[in-house]
C-alpha cells in the first residue's frame, strides 16, 4: 500500500463484489446499510452551502466591510438594516467601504485609491493564504481536479488524493481563490470536494473500501452530486457524470446517481442559498421568443465559442508546458501573487471584471425592464420616436449613452478575461474553468445581442426583419445571446452536449431556448474539434501523462496484439512458473530477479500451455507462511499448482500446494487480434493485463500501459489528419518534474517500470 | 440471408467497420455523406405531423362531420369559420355532430343515441380496418414495437421487421389505431416508425447496408428521434434511448442521437403541430410552488404508480399467455373487434373517456383559472366566505357540484381505463403504452390533488397546513398532481427514471417541479421493482422469447463456465478442424453432418491446441470455388490453414490452403471462468460466441443461446427473493405459437438447431 499510483482491474473487483454477495446471502448475515449514500451527500451540499456563503462574505471584504457585525456579508450587512428601501438594497449605512473607514469619505480619487488598493491588498492575502495552505497540507488540492478524478475513474489509483487533508484543504483554499477575485470559479472544484467527501465516507464501509470497482461507482455518483450542487442542476450532473467524467458507467450507476442528486437537490433546496426557492442559479424570464432567422447569430456565437475553446486549450496547455519546463515552475507562490495582482489591478477599474464570475454572467444573462437602473440598460427612452411603442416597456430601443459606454467596458473585459483565464488555469490553487469560460461567452454573447438588437431597430424594414420585429415590438433579447454564448463558449473548452444544453437550462429556466442552446454547442463542439479532438482534460491529463484510456476515441490503427506485446523480439524471454517441477528456491530466485507484479503459470517450460496467473504479492505471501507454518517446507520443497500433485518421492521434502492462489481465469487474446479489438477488450472490461497466446502457447503479456504507451508513439510517429494541429505532446515530458510533484512523478516512473512486464 | 432470426457479433462488424475506414483513406475516396441522419429525421418528422393530423381528423370524425369541407377537422373546421368567438371556438355551424346531420336536431335521446352509434360504427370501422391491414400486409406492425426493437438493437437480427412494409402500414394503422378510441398511445409505435425509417435509410449506404453494428448506431439515433418527435423533447428523446432502448450506446451515439434530436425538435417547430410555437406537448404554467409537506403526496402517487406498474405487467402478461395458449389467439380480428366495440360503448357516456388520451392528460394537467369553464374547474365562488380570497382568483375553493360530478366521472374513467388497458396492449393493432399509462397517473393525481386542496381548504389552521396554507391563498395545484401521478405510473410500467423526468419536464414545462417528479419516479420504480425486476418490456421480450440478455440485471450464479459450455458430459466429442492432415472430403463429411455454423481449428486432434475459428458458410464457399476453379483441387486434396504448408508428397494431390479464412483471433475464455465473468463478457463485448480452453486445449463453446437458456433453467430452478413474484415464464413456451407468428417460431427453432453447437 505505500505506491502512490497504481491502476485496477475492473473485472476481477466486479467478481469479488459478487463473491461477497453471495457470501452475505448465504451466511445470512445482513448487507451493510446503504445510507453512506445519503450521508455524504448531505455533507456534499452542506458543504457546498457553506462554500458559497463563506466565499459572498469574503468577496464582499475585499470592498467594505458591516459595521453592525463584520461576519455579515454586503447583502446580509443591508438585510438587517430597516433603512434601506427595495430599490437600493445595496446601500445602507451599515455597510462601508473601505475608503469611508479609513478616510470618512466615499467620493473623490482618495477614496478610489484606498478602496482600489485595500482590494488589491486583501486578494493577495486571500491568495497568498490559498497557494501557501495547498503547498504545505496538500499539494493534490490545486487546479480543478476533473482530469484527474477522470483518470482515477478510468482505474487508476493516485493514493492520497481523494483524502481527508486534501478535503479541507482544498474547501478553505477555494473559498479563498474565489475570494482573491482570480478569474476562476468553483463549479469544478466542488466534483473534487465531492469526490472527496465520497471516499471517505466509503472508507467507513467493507463493501467500498476493500473493492476499487465498487467504489468507483460511487465516485461517478458523487461527480454527479458535485455538478447537481455546484449549479442546482441534478439532471445536468447526471449527465455531466455520464458524459465527461466517468469512464465506466453502468446503467445502475445511472439510476443511482439519479438517487444521490435527487438528495442533493433536495437538501438544497431546503438551504436555499440562492434566496429563491427555486433550485435555479440564473434564473432568467424572457419575453419574446426567439425567431428562426436568430439562428444565424446563435451558429456564429457556436463558431466563436468553438474558436476560442480550442485557442484555450492550446494557449493554456503551451502555458502549462512552459511552466513545467521552464524556472517558472519553481516559485508557484511568486506566480500566484503576480498573476492575482495582475488580475486584480486590471480588473478594479472595470465594474464588469470587477464583480464575481456569477454574479456578471447572472446580470448578462438578465434581460432588460423599463426600471432597470443597470448600465446595460442605458437604451434611448424611444416614446417620441415611435409611437407605437408607448404602452410597451420591453421595445426594443435605441442604444443610448450608457450603453454605449457598458459596450465598451464589456469588449475590454472580454479581452481582459481571455487573457487572464489562460494563464490562471493550472496554477496551485483550486480552480475551475465553468465559470470563467461562461462569463467569456456571455460577453460576446451580449454584445453580439446589443447589436443585432440595434441592426433590427434600425433596419426593421429590411428583408432580414422585416414580418417579424416591427417598430416597438421586443423582437430581439440580448439576454437570450448571453446565454447562448456561455453554452457555446463552455462547450468549445470541454466539449461537452447534452450534459452541456441540460446544465445550461437547468441553470436558466430556459426550456423553450432548448434549440438555440443545441444549435450553438454542436456548432462549437465541430468548430473545436476541427483544431484537436481533446477537450481541456483530455489535454491536461495528456499533459500530466495519466495513463487514461479515453473511451471515446476510436483506435484506428492497424497493428496486431503482437507488435505491442512484451516481450519484444530482442527482449528475454517472458518470466513462467510451470505448475510442477519449480522448487521454492527457484520460485523464489525467479521473483527475486524481476519487479514484474505477476506471473503466467505454464503446464511445462516446453508446452507453454497456459494454466493461469499468479500475483507476485500472493505468492510472496504464501511461500512465506509456508516457510513459518508448514512442516517441512524447506527450499528444496517443490511448488504445486496443480490440483492433484505427483505423488512425491520418498527422500523429498513434501510439496507445496498453491493452487488456491491461482487465477484459474486469466484474459488471453491471440497475437494476431487486431489492436483495436484488444483495445475495445481493455476499456470495456477495464483490464489490467491480459496474456497473449499462439496456437494455444503462451506467448507474452500486454499491459494497459504498454497499449497507452503505444498509442503514444503511434500519435507521434504519424501526423494527425489536420494540418493545423500543434505537434501532440508526447506522453511524459522529460523534464517536467516541478517541485512536489517531483516524488511522485518518480515514484511511477519506478512503479511503471516495477510492477509490469515491460 | 433467408433465416428471419440471428445474431451478431459486434466486436467483428466494429472491427470490419474500421478496417473500411482504413481502405477508404488509404484508397483515398471520400467516404459516402452522412446526410442519411439528416434524410430520415426529415422523414421521421414529416410522418409524425401526417400521423398527428389524420389522427385528428379521424378522431374528429367519430363524432361529426364538417359542412365546409369533410376534410377539415373540428377545431379547423370552426378556425375557417368567421361566426366563432373566443370563448366557444369549438361550436360553430359548420360543424355537425352526426345526430344534426341525420335527424337535424342535437338535443334529445335520439341525437345522444344516433351519436352514440355512430362513434361506435365509425371506431369499428377504423379497428377493423387496421387490424385487417396489420395481418394482411405486414405482421409485425402490431403492438409497440419497442421490445422488438431492444432485441434487434442487441444484436439480434428480425428480417423484415424494420423494412419498408412495416413502415407503410404501421403509420397508416397507427392512425386507424388510435382513432379508433382504443386505450392506446402513437408514442411507443413512432420509435418503431423511426427505426423503419433509419433501417430504410441504411440501405441506401454501403457502410451502413454491410454493417450491422454501425447500422444499429443508426438505430438506437433513430428511437431517440422517435420518442423526441413523438413528445417534442429531444433530450429526453436521447435519454430514452440511453436508457431504455439501446444496448450498444457508446459515447459517440449519444453525441450522434442529440444532434439528430436536435434536428428533429428543429424541424418539429418549423412544422409546429401543436399549434403554438413551443416545443412543448402539455405546456402548463402553475402558480404556486410546491411546499415540502406536499412531497407526502407525491410519494404516496408513486407507490400507486409502482403498485400500478407491477400489477399491470402481471395482468397483461398473464392475459397476452392466455392469447398465446388458447383459442382466442386463433381470432386476432375478433378480438380487436370486441375490444373496440366495448371500449367504445363503455367510453362514449364519461367524457373524460370519450376524449383521447393526449387530450385527457392535457385537462388533468391545467390548473383552473376562474374563467375555466371546465366542469374540473367547478369550484363553488368563495367570495362571500373568505374575505382575504377576493382579489386572487386562483386562490383554494370549496369544491361545487360540478367538481364532485367531474370527480365521480374521473373514478369511473380510472377504473375503466386501468381495465381496458390490460386487455388493450398486445392486441395486433399498434398500441402505445405511454399516453395510457399516462392517462391513468394522471387521473389519480387530479383525484388526490383534489382531495389534497379541499384537506387544506377546510383545515388551513390543523398543524400540517399551518404556516404556508392560509385561507385565501393558492398552495395546492391539482394539476401537478396529475403531472406527478402520470411520472409515477409511467415509471411503474416501463422503470424509466431519469430519461422519465426528462421527458416529464420537457412535456409540461416544470422546470421547478424537479423534485416531485424525481421523488415519484423514485419511489414508484423501487415499489414496482420490489414485485418484479422487470419493465413491460423486457417483459415482453421474455414472452416472446427473444433472445435478450438484459444489460442492467447482474448475473448472480456460482456456476463456471464448464458447467455451461457444450458439448456436456453426455455430448459427443466437439467436432474440430485440424490445421493439416484432413482431406476435403473429410472436411466436406464434417460439415455434411453438423449443422454449427461455426468450427473451431487445432494443431491437431491430440493437441487440441486452438488456432481459430472458421465459419461454415466460408468454408462450403471456399470449398465450392477451389474445386470449381483451382487445378488439381479434388476430395483427396490436403486442407492446410497453416500458414507454411509441409510439401506435399509427389503423387497427391495439390492442397487447399485456406487459412485466409481462419479467424485467428477468436475469443477464448477458460473453463474455470466463473459464468458471471463470462456473461459481462458476452454483454460489454456483443459476442456470439466464445470458445472454451482448459490449459491451453480447446475444451469446447459457448454460446449467447447457451448462456440465456441457462439463465431461464437457474432462474426456473431456484425459487426468486421475492415471494410474491408468480412463476418465471420458460423461455419458450411450448405452446405458443400463434398464428402467423407460427413460421417465425420454427424457423428460429430450426435456426437455433442448426446454428450453434447445441
Amino acid at each position: 500500500h505505500t505506491r502512490t499510483f497504481n491502476t485496477i482491474d475492473w473485472v476481477r473487483e466486479k467478481s469479488k463484489d459478487r463473491d461477497r454477495h453471495r457470501e452475505v446471502r448465504r451466511t445470512g448475515h445482513p448487507p451493510p446499510p446503504p445510507s453512506s449514500h445519503r450521508r455524504h451527500r448531505l455533507t456534499s451540499c452542506a458543504l457546498a452551502g457553506g462554500i458559497d456563503i463563506a466565499a459572498h462574505w469574503l468577496t464582499d471584504m475585499k470592498e467594505g466591510l458591516c459595521l453592525v457585525g463584520f461576519w455579515f456579508n454586503h447583502e446580509h450587512c443591508c438585510w438587517t438594516s430597516n433603512e434601506t428601501t427595495f430599490q437600493e438594497r445595496d446601500r445602507c449605512p451599515q455597510w462601508q467601504s473601505w475608503a469611508e473607514i479609513m478616510t470618512g469619505t466615499s467620493e473623490g480619487a482618495l477614496a478610489y485609491f484606498v478602496n482600489y488598493l485595500m482590494f488589491l491588498v486583501w486578494a493577495l492575502l486571500f491568495a497568498l493564504l490559498a497557494v501557501t495552505l495547498v503547498r504545505a497540507f496538500a499539494p493534490y488540492a490545486c487546479g480543478s481536479g476533473i482530469p484527474e478524478i477522470k483518470t482515477i475513474l478510468s482505474g487508476f489509483i493516485i493514493r492520497g488524493y481523494l483524502g481527508k487533508w486534501t478535503l479541507i484543504i482544498k474547501t478553505i483554499t477555494l473559498v479563498l481563490a474565489v475570494s482573491s477575485g482570480l478569474s476562476l470559479g468553483k463549479e469544478g472544484p466542488l466534483v473534487h470536494v465531492a469526490c472527496c467527501c465520497a471516499n471517505i465516507l466509503c472508507h467507513l464501509f467493507t463493501k467500498y473500501r476493500k473493492n476499487e470497482a465498487k467504489r468507483r461507482e460511487v465516485l461517478s455518483a458523487a461527480a454527479a452530486v458535485g455538478v447537481s450542487v455546484a449549479f442546482g442542476a441534478p439532471i445536468g450532473g447526471v449527465l455531466f457524470s455520464l458524459e465527461e467524467v466517468s469512464y465506466y458507467f453502468p446503467l445502475k450507476t445511472l439510476w443511482r446517481s439519479f438517487f444521490a442528486a435527487l438528495v442533493a437537490a433536495f437538501t438544497l433546496r431546503s438551504i436555499n442559498p440562492f434566496g429563491n426557492s427555486r433550485l435555479v442559479l440564473f434564473y432568467v424570464e424572457f419575453h419574446a421568443p426567439w425567431h428562426l432567422v436568430e439562428l444565424g447569430p446563435f451558429i456564429l456565437l457556436g463558431i466563436f465559442g468553438g474558436l476560442w475553446g480550442a485557442l484555450f486549450i492550446r494557449a493554456n496547455i503551451a502555458w502549462c508546458r512552459i511552466r513545467k519546463s521552464t524556472r517558472l515552475g519553481h516559485y508557484p507562490v511568486t506566480e500566484v501573487l503576480v498573476v492575482t495582482a495582475l488580475t486584480g489591478m486590471l480588473a478594479y477599474p472595470n465594474s464588469y471584471t470587477r464583480m464575481g464570475g456569477a454574479e456578471l454572467i447572472s446580470e448578462l444573462f438578465n434581460d432588460c425592464s423599463l426600471l432597470d437602473s443597470s448600465q446595460l440598460c442605458g437604451y434611448k427612452q424611444s416614446n417620441s420616436t415611435s409611437g407605437a411603442g408607448v404602452g410597451n416597456g420591453l421595445a426594443d430601443r435605441p442604444a443610448g449613452v450608457g450603453l454605449y459606454a457598458a459596450l465598451w467596458q464589456l469588449a475590454l473585459a472580454l479581452v481582459f478575461k481571455m487573457m487572464i483565464t489562460v494563464i490562471t488555469f493550472g496554477m496551485k490553487v483550486p480552480s475551475g474553468l465553468f465559470i470563467p469560460s461562461m462569463a467569456v461567452g456571455a460577453i460576446a454573447g451580449r454584445l453580439l445581442g446589443v447589436g443585432m438588437e440595434q441592426l433590427a431597430y434600425y433596419n426593421h424594414d429590411s428583408a432580414i426583419f422585416r414580418g417579424w420585429c416591427s417598430p416597438g415590438a421586443d423582437c430581439i433579447t440580448p439576454g437570450l445571446y448571453a446565454m447562448v454564448g456561455a453554452a457555446a463558449c463552455l462547450g468549445g473548452v470541454t466539449r461537452m452536449t447534452v450534459s452541456l444544453v441540460v446544465i445550461m437550462f437547468e441553470l436558466t429556466g430556459g426550456l423553450e431556448y432548448i434549440v438555440p442552446l443545441m444549435a450553438a454547442t454542436m456548432t462549437s463542439k465541430w468548430v473545436a474539434d476541427a483544431f484537436g479532438r481533446e477537450g481541456i482534460y483530455e489535454a491536461h491529463i495528456r499533459l500530466n501523462g495519466y495513463p487514461f484510456l479515453e473511451p471515446k476515441e476510436e483506435f484506428q490503427h492497424s497493428s496486431l496484439t503482437a507488435d505491442v506485446m512484451r516481450p519484444r523480439r530482442s527482449d528475454p524471454p517472458l518470466a513462467v512458473l510451470t505448475q510442477e517441477g519449480m522448487t521454492v528456491e527457484e520460485v523464489e530466485a525467479l521473483v527475486e530477479s524481476t519487479h514484474y507484479s505477476g506471473f503466467p503459470v505454464v503446464v511445462s517450460q516446453d508446452s507453454h500451455r497456459l494454466v493461469g496467473f499468479v500475483l507476485r504479492r500472493d505468492l510472496l505471501i504464501s511461500i512465506d507462511n509456508a516457510r513459518k507454518r508448514q512442516e517441512g517446507v524447506v527450499g528444496a520443497s517443490q511448488v504445486v499448482f496443480t490440483e492433484h500433485s505427483p505423488a512425491p518421492a520418498d527422500d523429498a521434502p513434501p510439496p507445496l500446494r498453491l493452487r488456491g492462489i491461482v487465477d484459474l481465469s486469466p484474459f488471453t487474446v491471440t497475437d494476431h487480434t487486431p489492436m483495436d479489438i484488444t483495445v475495445d477488450i481493455f476499456r470495456k472490461l477495464g483490464l489490467r493485463q491480459c496474456l497473449v497466446t499462439h496456437n494455444g502457447k503462451l506467448l507474452g503479456i500486454i499491459t494497459k500501459k504498454d497499449i497507452l504507451k503505444h498509442m503514444a508513439n503511434d500519435c507521434q510517429q504519424r501526423p494527425r489528419l489536420h494540418p493545423l494541429q500543434l505537434k501532440p505532446l508526447p506522453l511524459r515530458h522529460p523534464s517536467v518534474a516541478p517541485l512536489r510533484w517531483e516524488e511522485e512523478e518518480e515514484e511511477e516512473e519506478e512503479e511503471e517500470n516495477t510492477s509490469w512486464h515491460t
